[in-house]
């Protein structure tokens, strides 16, 4: 972040109905839809990328987008990553993955680790960190910790969601006082505090929507060192000028992720697509480098 | 289930170190590990199924497994499924997605749906239910639930699961009464409701975990129409003889699902694993179709 003096998480969920160069069907396809939707999906991702990467310092993957294209679409996944990792970028893996013990371990493994195999190690997607689900709890989480931290990476908890409906549960007010929102900070707190590193920064970090920012100091004085990835900046409302209280421990505290609002930018205010976004992330991260100064 | 006389879900999570037949890595390898071993997956499911399939009514794939081997591991997915359709047997996508609405939409279109593509519709996966994370509330299940519907298939939301770390969230009381599980249990019911059937039965269903057999009843109370997913018994410690509450609404109100007490019987009886299997399938049909009756 110092280096790039960014803040700014380009998101990147393509849709192929809706990529920068418009859609070009093989006249006689050798290759499946997928095949092809992988492709085009693959090129916009690198397009966006280098269009924006100076401006930026991470890259957070919507898997979904990736999973729907199946086998084609995992092998174009794998190739952004690289992609993003060859321009200098730090890679989130948004999977919002959660599970019991085992599989979670499969999952940190696919995603930021390895599994061992009689035919050799097979590599997971490298992601420098990964969106968990806390919904099973302590022991789901566990697994994405240890992986983590032992490659010198790290996790990023869901704790407040930007959606309408994250306040049907984690809203939810407790016998025992505080939401289940809160809870679950402290449950990141707890995770987290084996791997706080020096600069006061811990490998456990938190997802927390930009859209409801009146959230934000609580969730800080419950996790005062867990990194916060915060989306919902632009297309779902959120506004970096209210991010203050995410980077109380510094510029590294906060993670603005903005993904339509960048990608999209040229629908909003002319121009080629590549200048667009490149401008809009430019703004992003002056607005947020000059907030946490 | 009448045509089978079954309820077993056999469970697939394959482990590359821990196949029925000892891995054999190629020589000259020309393809990679994630190659080799999505093969071995592969083949390893396909017996399983084959030995089992007799028994069943469905088969539940871990997603995680299959994803920790990358594109080679999705595409042995694809197969894996369609060889289980070919046994007559129902899929249950085990993925515990859950997301903002738009991208809910895109994982409900990967595993049970479609997505139009200017290249052409890209089919998922294919599944007959697929397991949902309800953390993000109502708007994240919503998605699944109306792809599903309009498909003519279905949804299990997570409700109380069969971990430990389950009680650290899913159990906290909430201060108007109740725990969390039981305020999902109530989001089930809702969608569920415009989905029920001549026969009772919704296509919302839930994930409970047998290894907590007292809570079964009271989700029975709240959940009167949905089938129940129940995973833990055996290897977890959940017994069938607990789980009468499941069959309240009829012997179709309970899925038991068993992974590792199928798969590995062998190493627990001896045997050849395909009869051992075999065995351990037939024992929990029939001790869950006596129960129900």
């Amino acid at each position: 972040m110092a280096e790039r003096e960014s803040q700014v998480v380009l998101g990147l969920d393509p849709d192929p109905q809706a990529l920068w160069q418009a859609a070009q069907p093989e006249t006689r396809a050798e290759r499946s839809a997928a095949e092809q939707a992988a492709a085009a999906v693959l090129r916009h991702c690198r397009e966006v990328i280098d269009a924006t990467a100076e401006a930026c310092v991470a890259v957070k993957f919507q898997l979904a987008r990736f999973e729907v294209l199946g086998a084609a679409g995992w092998a174009a996944l794998a190739a952004a990553v690289e992609h993003a990792r060859g321009r200098g970028l730090l890679v989130i893996a948004d999977g919002k993955r959660g599970d019991i013990e085992m599989t979670a371990r499969a999952y940190a493994r696919a995603l930021s680790g390895e599994l061992d195999t009689p035919f050799g190690g097979v590599p997971g997607l490298g992601a420098d960190l990964v969106t968990v689900n806390p919904l099973l709890g302590s022991d789901g989480v566990e697994p994405f910790v240890s992986m983590a931290r032992a490659a010198g990476r790290g996790v990023l908890v869901l704790v407040r969601t930007s959606n309408p409906g994250a306040a049907d549960i984690q809203d939810l007010e407790l016998r025992d006082g505080g939401a289940v929102w809160e809870r679950i900070a402290r449950l990141v707190a707890e995770h987290g505090e084996a791997g706080t590193g020096a600069g006061g920064l811990s490998d456990v970090g938190a997802v927390i929507g930009a859209t409801q920012p009146q959230h934000l100091e609580r969730a800080r004085e419950l996790m005062s060192s867990a990194p916060f990835l915060l989306p919902g900046v632009g297309a779902q409302g959120g506004r970096v000028e209210s991010l203050a209280a995410a980077f109380l421990p510094g510029r590294a505290g906060g993670l603005i992720a903005a993904s339509r609002s960048i990608v999209d930018a040229h629908l909003v205010g002319g121009g080629d697509p590549a200048g667009a976004a490149r401008a809009e992330a430019e703004r992003l991260r002056d607005a947020a480098w000059t907030l946490s100064g």
